[in-house]
């Protein structure tokens, strides 16, 4: 039984409280920064052995590992390492120079891949890398995702036939914490 | 001994030929791709056996493992994993939401990190993430590179009180290119 992934995030200082606006736009009082795990080898280490014991139990056998600009990078890295897969790195944005495209990475059109994530809040960042790699013909089913901050993540990607798999999600941090168990409610917090 | 690095290149398709504009805003004849590299796990494995060998070698015992976005990121990612340094990506440009600035990872001022990168040309990238770095209090005195274009980034880092230490450069792989061998003189397609 690898290390509770909850226990492993609030450890590395991986949750702040403050006032934060998230890539959707949206105002939060809280900010999941798996950035500070995914920089720790030993944390980034716990977080990859989760993600492989969940594509054991789900049968999830990919072609490629794909992942998102920047923060699903290092944990994209670790996972192509450990599986031996090729990585497929989307771009937030096409670069200008250079060989063109969203998708940094050699791939065969037809093949499938898993998507990894940092964290899904609306899923708009993550529907639109599913979009880059569908248009480039590489299959997606399945996104894999440290933390999902339940705020439509799950009704986008199931929207567009897929699963999202978590490996913790934000109402289950938050009720944990002592700093949020001072509020009233963990409901008023994820509403904000 | 490892695999020599110009063969791994070479067999991964590293090496494109055609019309492109770097970074740098220069043409070039070629383009070397090192994201073809870094984005297959065998590859990306013989690079970093390379980069720990010189980090022997040269006696290279920083505090964090540096490393810019996004083409030096699978190697940062794979490098802290082998050494258990903490990483510290540096960002193209600030972001604009959530927390601000343009390092991602923790770290103390006044500790040293080691700068890695997949490609240096000009040394136009690589110093500004110096810059970023040493302005967030870090020491960055080394920076190793998989490939030097030797396009003027070893005298623009050696100027700014530093060492580059390539992998290989630019020259040394067009020297053993069948393509370039056709071409008369591997220094008109090195100036053009």
């Amino acid at each position: 039984m690898h290390e509770d992934i909850k226990q492993i995030l609030k450890k590395c200082g991986a949750i702040k409280f403050g006032d934060f606006t998230l890539a959707s736009g949206k105002k939060s009082r809280y900010y999941i920064d798996v950035r500070k795990a995914v920089t720790k080898p030993k944390t980034l280490r716990i977080i990859c052995d989760h993600i492989v014991e969940k594509m054991k139990n789900h049968v999830i056998e990919p072609d490629y590992i794909a992942c998102v600009e920047l923060g699903g990078v290092p944990i994209g890295v670790l996972i192509a390492d450990r599986t031996g897969l090729p990585l497929v790195i989307v771009r937030k944005e096409a670069k200008d120079h250079g060989t063109k495209g969203r998708l940094v990475g050699d791939f065969e059109k037809g093949k499938t891949a898993l998507l990894l994530e940092d964290v899904t809040t609306t899923g708009g960042s993550v529907s639109s890398a599913i979009k880059a790699l569908r248009d480039e013909g590489l299959r997606v089913d399945t996104i894999i995702t440290v933390v999902d901050r339940q705020e439509g993540a799950e009704e986008t990607i199931s929207g567009m036939g897929m699963i999202l798999i978590p490996l913790t999600t934000a109402r289950d941090i938050l009720r944990d914490d002592p700093i949020i168990k001072e509020l009233k409610d963990i409901d008023a917090v994820m509403a904000v």
